[in-house]
């Protein structure tokens, strides 16, 4: 494996030697590094961001390689009607490691598939966000808890955002328990929700209320509602206020543990009330500093700049289907179906998955 | 003070020391250094720039360092309605230094509150704009002149033209005489003539008609109109037809003295007649060129790569205020207002003002 | 010469020491280098573009070189109604080469004119593409090819596309013969056609259909419809409808010759099927890759980094007329007169031609 497309991808014992390295990388980061002198990152982002983007450049930059890129897909040739695999056998050219945010799902697998130099996915619709998920529980773990012990809580928005998806994976794999907690309409998708279940035998329950939950809860773990994912017939005011139930103030926080982290991957909006900042257990901030190490890890290890063995990844059944049966209309094999091979996941027990958005298809 | 966010926050001697190493920095500007090396530079751009990112980046590079940002807003979680303390939060675990331009008044101020790192304010709305001026008084001081015997006529659009608003104060702390020259409705803000009276007990007298100051001036500082920060029910194309009579050409020229300098804080749009570029009198080119050492300098000193005290800064009583009551409706204080202590400064006489914005409050 | 404007600046033989240095450039790619330390490369795109910023900007950083400017004029000065002279102005104080993209004929010209440091053409409107025909025209040495043994067909939008316009110039320094390929309306411009005859003694036809020309062709050299240059009263699926005929997939290409090879600036919409790319012909991708040698070559040399005379350039009679005549709407004699010297170039035989964007004009 010398991509990282999905949090999935990677077993625990890798997750944990990203994890070591990173507590080396926070040296680095503060003293400057040759490291990754030479080397050149890629950032392409078809999406706004800023927490990912930055922090990716950040990190290359504190390991002493350099950044180029673009942050906006209208000043590039996507208005020429580029299409995203013709880009990346361009961009591979320019680059040796490439980060890449997009509005389709499987983009990352897509640019993969067609990339000479190794692919991380920032963010592919709202699939998956796995260097989120990484910075998550390393956060965790520099703070000392067992993430195998834990109980954690994962509020708001679970359908649409992809950093939930990646988390609640990453968890998976270490055995954490998890309380999905989300009004109706956004729940975990189901896909999430058996994969969870067939490939990682997980422990998690869903539930509507917070309160209900919070009491149990080491950490909660709030999430933004995606609105520029939703369908386009949804009343987002609506679903507004419905999500105000899940709002975490001051007040609500008096039903959590003592100890209970309060995490979010940020940016938020409402979700999160400003004055729950001073509260010791909010460690967001924290938590959004993390992705420097965590990123320097990742890209040392992705370009061979230290002395480990490379990430193997997991080897799936695929099986290639000559007509494409995948409906859901912002995967990229709607979207460049000449450019991806079609493949569905054929797992144990269970129904076939698209191998790049992971929706369920009918074959 | 490890931030720079009004140019008032500086006395004389400070800026002689700035000046002074800048000296230095034009050596390096050539030859290339590692002053900053493993030391990153954060330009958030919420508003159009070329000439201030561009020279923050390209001294940050003469000095070795590195750079990232953004110049356009609308590619962050800006768009995802992220608040700029939270953005300030996390921008801050990227980089060593932050520099900021953004259209809400004492937005550089808020950033300041909330980073761990220095700001610079590249300019806040209307507000403030500190390193515009320390480059145009180096330029001055590199050109020969004793500033505090200069008489500095500064023309245009002097209501919402920050730079000429930190430009009065600069001039004011070495005791220069000034000449505010504008049409009604653009004269330099109450705020600023009281404050110039008040704390610098400043010489400066304010006049309607450019030829009646000229054969005096030593200096005339043309400003552009901001037509960006006009109140919306303003005749913008009347406005430009008053203006036409303080633009400045071949013709006005005649009127100036022979070693009459003409600066202007670029870009230019009518109110300096291309013509003038071939007159020797005409130096704004030469002073955009030395804003490169000038924020090499700073940078340098905010970021202790330099064997020199740091700089003190101004200290100002300011009282908290319950209530909050800045009335300026682009203030941080009413833009944000749960992420920044309503505080107004109280002066020894006068009314108190916001802290923030420097407008007047009614308390 | 100090900038490269337009590629028949060059002579031959400059070319072949640029693409020498290249090969030698190949090795530095791979393993890093110092060579351009502490210089700064200005890339300031007023146009769309990803290939060619990036490996500009590659190539820079992979000569140890920095980088800074904009992909967007939306987020700069230009909002501002600044000019590009003026722009340039300062650009040349922050870098210590500038690359400009711009949707006018001869801004470049114009940026050279006004600037202190080397101007590279990265594409000025519809006129001149210089280093796209370099990369070309090493792919093909690089390739083994005897450039000006090959018969070369250039297909598709000759006429608004300056890769091709210099691509026939570039041909034409070699001896190499030329077949243009192209619809009614869209064929190469008659004043390029003029000047490869008048200056170059060039061997070159023009043929209505592809089929016509295939099975004597040594490349095929395609182009994308350059829409966004268009007329505004163009019917442009019309004219998509007819660049149909000239789309090249594999069933065309049978019609080719076995060592026939495909080249294409990028980024292509419809012209060449997606299918191709698996032919070993097809050379696009390899083509794009060569951008970042011949870039650093190139670069390298104007910044007199390497021990090689200077390139010379041509020499051409110009005349300076009073009265300003170039037609040509885009033209920055139209759009900036003030900014550049009205000039036309007086051949031996012919009709004078605007010495910025080469076209015809009435004196």
């Amino acid at each position: 494996m010398r991509d990282l497309v999905r949090i999935d991808d990677l077993n625990r014992e890798e997750m944990e030697r990203i994890f070591r390295l990173a507590e080396d990388m926070e040296v680095l980061r503060m003293m400057g590094s040759d490291l990754c002198k030479g080397r050149i990152l890629a950032t392409i982002f078809y999406e706004p961001s800023t927490r990912t983007r930055l922090s990716f450049e950040s990190a290359m930059l504190r390991l002493g390689g350099e950044v180029l890129g673009f942050a906006d897909p209208q000043a590039t040739s996507f208005v020429k009607e580029e299409t995203l695999a013709d880009t990346i056998h361009m961009v591979c050219n320019y680059a040796d490691l490439i980060v890449i945010r997009h509005r389709w799902a499987g983009a990352a697998a897509l640019a993969a598939h067609h990339s000479s130099v190794p692919i991380v996915n920032a963010g592919d619709d709202s699939h998956q966000h796995p260097t989120q998920t990484l910075t998550d529980l390393y956060t965790l773990r520099k703070r000392g808890r067992r993430i195998e012990e834990l109980t954690v809580g994962i509020v708001g928005d679970l359908r649409y955002g992809r950093a939930a998806h990646s988390l609640a994976y990453g968890l998976a794999a270490y055995g954490a328990r998890m309380i999905f907690i989300a009004p109706e309409g956004l729940e975990m998708p189901e896909e999430v929700c058996w994969r969870l279940q067939a490939e990682y035998r997980a422990r998690f329950e869903t539930v509507r209320e917070p309160k209900e939950a919070l009491p149990e809860l080491d950490v909660i773990y709030m999430n933004r509602l995606q609105k520029e994912r939703l369908p386009q017939d949804l009343d987002v005011s609506e679903v507004r206020r419905i999500l105000a139930a899940y709002r975490l103030d001051p007040e609500m926080m008096k039903h959590a543990r003592p100890d209970c982290l309060v995490m979010h991957p940020l940016p938020r909006v409402e979700e999160i009330a400003r004055e729950l900042d001073a509260d010791p257990r909010a460690i967001y901030f924290e938590q959004s500093a993390n992705g420097v190490p965590v990123r320097m890890a990742l890209m040392a290890i992705l370009l061979n700049r230290v002395d480990q063995p490379p990430l193997r990844g997991k080897v799936r059944t695929v099986r290639h289907l000559e007509e494409h049966v995948c409906q859901n209309p912002v995967c990229v094999t709607q979207q460049e179906p000449n450019n991806v091979p079609p493949q569905i996941e054929e797992p144990v027990d269970g129904r076939p998955m698209c191998a790049y958005c992971s929706q369920w298809v009918t074959v």
